[in-house]
């Protein structure tokens, strides 16, 4: 579909360390895409532990309904995520077909099927026929030396640019890392493609530890962002840590009480807010990065429904692709997301320039000076309702006729 | 802005009846607009009775306010609206605005300020200057003969075409007439404009009556449409009974108990209904008018957040636009509307072709028959959720690129 890459793409990739107890291999199983990679299989060192978060859709996946069955054991020692097929609203043809990816991606690392975590995006409602598994994944615990950007590649979709981070944190003396990789055009795709995320760290932490701090990250991260307001089937992350950092005489985090936790969780957060920032960067038709900062509001989660309600607005979204201060249509998103709000204590910023106080257009408001800032590629939109001290952040991109065309000219 | 006229539109006007009690003026203020009427009044005779429903937002324009705070007193002489300026997120200005147009209004009318209902429709945040009604509306009762097509034409700001309706029925062997005029390209405009409405009968009914049957049938009309999920900050719909029909010896309905409130919501129901179609047909781009059908659900309330989710998805509205039968994309906005959903119970049809059944595609999917009702103009979507009765249905129409272009393109 679309050729070139996002204008918001970041200008470099990452250095990427190695993750002790984690090896990476790409195949061309030819599930949908021709010449390119479309099949990952990660093996992960006996003892690796596991913590997921997945989509809040009453109409989720195969593989996100086997992943949270899976997730009870706690640990893991393979994932197998394919593009180019999202195997959701498969019927009983797609619970077989996990059933069958798993048995195959267990023989090829020796383990359990119930070690195997899944995944898949592209096309719905197509049957995705697991054998064509088999041949590319014979063998492959031999060849795995495949990049993260490989890896990275080889979960797109309509993505234009793949997508890595990295952060690093000392912990006991003992340097710890984690990789990250994520696909996503902005949730959505030609076929209601996916959010997937998955994140590897060689940190010793229990996996009711990781599912706390990935839990508790996934709010500020993942959960803010949108491009257009469409959840998807078969949104997944995934945090997968080996433990191989206890080879250096790291001790195990066990519980989150243990102060150690608060490091590797600041280390979590850096890598799942780069990797959702590149979501947001890379929605499909982007044109605009915006952060919707809501503050003022009476709680947390009251600002959320406002910063989601501006986020989501098809006229915020089409006045920033026009580069139009439409304040007025802020106003209005504010006021459709039902939550508490006074007209007339409603103050709106576009980057530094404030365009309206106390319910009414700035005295001082320059139509120059806003629309100067609606110029740019990377816009803040602050609003601050003048209530409380409830706040939150969201990501999000304008709506271009490009979103248009990718999702309306194009036919699976 | 849109030169030509949607190609949704009636492709014919109704001949109007004269509602006895009612008579429309409209004229050029001059306040955005050029070569256009912009302001209509409508002047009620004594004892005609009034009810309202207006936005939900939590940022209501002044005209609501004042609408809102004298519908207390049931009865209404006078109607003035104006387009190009909403009168919204205009602070204590706004205020003081309304308080002089109902005067202005009043002095025109021989009657109280508290008898005259406002609405404004177009710019917001930008402050309306009331005096501007005072040479228009001077010696205007003496001119009051404007035909119902031009008094809804008065009120376009994006409209595409006038939106007029009306129903008769005869009650104790009097006929009495239901007249509606509505404004609105799909509740949203350049400057979030507005959806208005102003509905006119001769019947003699009490003014608790009419608030009850409004307050009934706007649920599965005005609240059953959308183009784009933008709540606007004016929404109005007023119903005026100038109870004119009891010179023809029609009693007065005084209760909703009143058999004979019956065949008044019925018409009354037409005319809301026929105005609520022609609104999404004139959604703002509008190349598909689409009708939602979702039943099977646990209650009504869940079929209508499902419906709503369907008809909001941009995904969903892209797909109409590409004339794709992407049902894969309505399982996501099932599965996203938070509302109890079984996926291995869902069926799914565009028009009479079932594309999905049983949690699956229907294994008689015939990719030709569905596209063959994807071409068409007008298209009903239908989803059986197969859980329990509840149903719901909302009209919306399809997302395109010229809807932003007119919402993105333009700067007000």
């Amino acid at each position: 579909m679309t050729e070139t890459v996002s204008p918001l793409a970041p200008t470099s990739f990452p250095e990427m360390p190695d993750i002790k107890g984690v090896r990476l291999a790409t195949a061309e199983a030819g599930i949908k895409y021709k010449n390119r990679t479309d099949v990952l299989l990660a093996s992960l060192s006996p003892g690796t532990t596991v913590a997921g978060v997945f989509t809040k859709s009453k109409c989720p996946s195969a593989p996100v309904d086997w992943c949270r069955q899976q997730l009870g054991g706690g640990v893991a020692r393979g994932l197998l995520v394919n593009s180019g097929n999202a195997n959701a609203f498969t019927g009983k043809t797609g619970v077989e077909t996990v059933r069958l990816s798993a048995e195959i991606a267990a023989r090829a690392l020796d383990c359990s099927p119930s070690e195997i975590f899944l995944a898949s995006t592209g096309v719905i409602g197509e049957p995705l026929d697991a054998r064509k598994f088999e041949d590319p994944l014979h063998g492959m615990s031999g060849r795995m030396t495949t990049s993260w950007l490989d890896a990275a590649r080889a979960i797109m979709t309509t993505d234009t640019f793949p997508k890595i981070a990295t952060a690093s944190v000392e912990i006991d003396g003992v340097m710890v890392h984690i990789n990250g990789i994520a696909k996503g055009a902005g949730m959505i795709a030609p076929d209601m493609a996916t959010m997937l995320s998955f994140i590897f760290t060689d940190a010793p932490v229990s996996s009711a530890v990781l599912q706390s701090a990935l839990s508790r990250e996934v709010e500020n991260s993942f959960n803010a962002v949108t491009v257009d307001s469409d959840t998807s089937t078969s949104d997944t992350v995934l945090v997968f840590a080996t433990g191989a950092a206890r080879q250096s005489g790291l001790e195990p985090i066990d519980t989150v009480e243990d102060p150690r936790a608060d490091g590797l969780l600041l280390a979590l957060r850096d890598v799942m807010q780069d990797l959702a920032q590149q979501i947001a960067r890379d929605g499909e038709g982007a044109r605009k990065f915006v952060e919707v900062q809501v503050e003022g509001a009476e709680t947390d989660l009251s600002a959320k429904k406002i910063a989601l309600s501006i986020a989501n607005s098809p006229l915020v979204k089409t006045a920033f692709a026009g580069e139009d201060a439409n304040w007025g249509r802020v106003v209005m998103a504010v006021g459709k997301a039902g939550e508490p709000a006074d007209r007339d204590r409603l103050a709106i910023w576009f980057g530094d320039v404030r365009v309206a106080v106390n319910g009414a257009r700035d005295p001082g408001y320059s139509e120059e000076a806003a629309s100067e800032v609606m110029k740019q590629a990377e816009i803040v939109l602050r609003v601050d309702l003048g209530l409380g001290s409830g706040s939150f952040r969201v990501w999000t991109c304008d709506l271009t006729k490009e979103y248009v065309a990718i999702n309306g000219d194009y036919r699976s």
